[in-house]
């Protein structure tokens, strides 16, 4: 219940008008000037001043004569220009960075994935170090080709305060506190804008906009690694909590009694019943630890020494991945009696594990949520695989340059 | 992302103007028609037919001269009629119906608070003829006085589907699809609009206009009675989910080994470990059963049974007390990670015990969650009290009159 009167100003209304000319040529394709005034509301000379302005930042670009056009002369038709302006999303985790572009028009236009040996880069500054690296590398490919690189954000496995660029938590990482966009900064130079979020929160951005089933408006994205987390979606909107900290899941108490102790300082957090560590160990016994010392191999090939022992016919394993099972479907019960969503998209090693999981964790979900709401919702392995976050990140960069298109200006 | 040009039919778009002059009114206080003109960009004409319309719904009125008016003649000043349009709030429990009704400047003007022995009431039918006799009573208290009944909000301790009037599942009543609406729409007749919601989700609801913290925009509101229910402020909206069962935090399994049979189904539920037969089997084993079979008994008598034990110096009463808080905060320790709030709010028992329990629910609220997300989060027990689901109700139905004013008429 906000008045309509709130003074605003001159240069707030002027990144708003842009924000609006942008979005509407996004979303409901070619239109000319004129158009453009009269769809808006604003003057012919506000949206010449406008367009020029998005043309100039390589926003925009003229298509040529309206063939459609009834009355008068011919006017020219803008529309976006998809392919000049890119953006940048980057995941750093424990074992690995991921970099990946997209341009306007959403095509991809370059990736990345490399494996950090974490044990190599003991402090925050020389993870930060070889990140910076990586990003100008990626810079100067995407640029070689005529496009410009106008934002970048970072997905981290842990708290990120957004407004600050600062790491608060990243346990897996062993950070606390780390100021990681002002650092980075200093290493890719000013003339590109930075954002930091959580990765299972990019993860859902992804899944949101671009997965499989992209518009859902109430979606849980879980994401396993070495680490838990989650991103909600509530009626189309991340939820941030109020500081940005909300989807914690691999911290809440499952196992209240006897549980193992966490990286957080607590016991019996979902994370050490469905982390990689925990799936090792179940279903592993006896190669689990020196599997988790070989930092040299990825994620997704420590997991698929458990697919191939599973798949070989070892009992053990089977029996040790059902129970597993059993602890993924009772949080993502909670998940569902919490927030009643449309849908729960799983992502990481259960988006690897698939269906040798699915069918225990279906069984596990069914015994521990409230009909009722599970119901209307779909349980499903997420189709953007490793990448989301990365995509996630390239997707929130691009949504902060619609938000504040001179953004885009590389200084 | 969507556009600014949709079509909207007429009669949408005079009750979204009805709704933006009376709620221009309401926040802003008196003006005249003219300066209703002049905030809203509408012409003086429809002001005027707008405002004729409040009127005659008795929602606005004339307050007299505009002193400070300076040009041309004195201009008369409106203003929202606070005293005239009542609504309804209506709290079905296990134990009692409580009923409370405020009219639009937000004065009580009517409660009351009837044990109900469920006992006695074996059918939904049964119960919801009480219901809609006391509803018509109180509809005809309220309008002795001259006031007008417009709106009546129902708050369930179960999930509630809006849209469709039904209590889908209410395990402590024993409900399942229960058409409540319909049914007491037909003893209370077709004049006044009804409307349904969960009971903490109206308590949250409360909290946010009314409570002592009344505003703050990421709100956990936690309500222990016989069943556990939470409602969730997310950035200033309750968040409901995809079915309208947002919530059901009673429900999530906190307890997966060797936990106690729930009311839902399932076990190891938050509610086996902190509902109110669980206060008592832990402080009062020796009594429990007697006080849970005495449904004569209102929930703050059973509950004070355990306050009158631990203050007398009962030593079982008082571990059990303590246990029972190690629980309490656990499952509040899940929901700050989950959602990072800027408050959590513990109503019913938890208010009722209060300061018996809250230096051992901080300790276990401390010990459980992210240090990061509790380090900015409030945790204080409710002060509406028990009132606060039919508080909620009578707001909850006020916000329905200021979205959508005509429904103030009484047919």
């Amino acid at each position: 219940m906000t008045a309509a009167d709130t003074p605003v100003e001159h240069l707030h209304v002027r990144r708003h008008n842009l924000s609006l000319v942008l979005r509407l040529l996004a979303n409901q394709g070619p239109r000319s000037r004129a158009g453009i005034a009269g769809v808006t509301g604003l003057t012919r000379a506000t949206v010449s001043s406008l367009t020029a302005e998005l043309i100039e930042l390589g926003l925009v670009r003229e298509l040529g004569l309206d063939a459609d056009h009834r009355r008068g002369r011919p006017a020219t038709l803008l529309e976006l220009d998809g392919a000049h302006v890119v953006t940048i999303g980057v995941e750093l985790n424990v074992g690995y960075i991921s970099i990946l572009a997209r341009d306007l028009g959403a095509r991809e236009v370059f990736q990345r994935h490399v494996v950090v040996d974490v044990d190599e880069c003991r402090t925050p500054g020389e993870v930060i170090a070889l990140l910076g690296k990586e990003i100008v590398a990626a810079i100067a490919a995407i640029e070689s080709d005529g496009r410009r690189a106008s934002g970048i954000t970072v997905a981290v496995p842990g708290v990120a305060d957004a407004d600050r660029g600062e790491v608060r938590f990243a346990p897996n990482l062993g950070w606390r506190r780390v100021p990681l966009l002002a650092e980075l900064q200093k290493l890719i130079g000013d003339g590109i804008t930075l954002g930091l979020d959580n990765e299972a929160n990019l993860g859902a951005l992804a899944e949101y906009r671009a997965g499989a089933l992209a518009g859902t408006p109430n979606l849980v994205y879980i994401l396993a690694e070495r680490g838990v987390g989650c991103g909600l979606v509530v009626d189309g909107k991340l939820l941030r909590g109020a500081s940005g900290a909300a989807g914690e899941i691999g911290h809440t108490t499952v196992q209240p009694v006897d549980g193992m102790p966490c990286g957080c300082g607590a016991h019996g957090c979902w994370e050490t019943l469905i982390g990689l560590p925990a799936l090792l160990r179940r279903t592993l016994p006896d190669t689990a630890e020196g599997l988790l010392a070989r930092h040299e191999l990825d994620l997704p090939e420590q997991v698929a020494a458990v697919i191939r022992a599973v798949e070989a016919g070892d009992e053990a394993a089977r029996r040790g991945l059902d129970e597993f099972a059993h602890w993924v479907g009772l949080g993502i019960a909670n998940l569902i009696d919490l927030f009643d969503p449309d849908a729960v998209i799983l992502a990481g090693t259960l988006h690897d594990l698939g269906e040798l999981i699915m069918p225990a964790v279906r069984a596990s979900v069914a015994a521990n949520s409230l009909p009722d709401s599970l119901e209307h919702c779909r349980l499903d392995v997420s189709t953007l695989g490793f990448s989301a976050a990365a995509l996630g990140g390239a997707i929130h960069a691009a949504e902060r340059l619609f938000v504040d298109p001179p953004l885009a200006a590389r200084s």
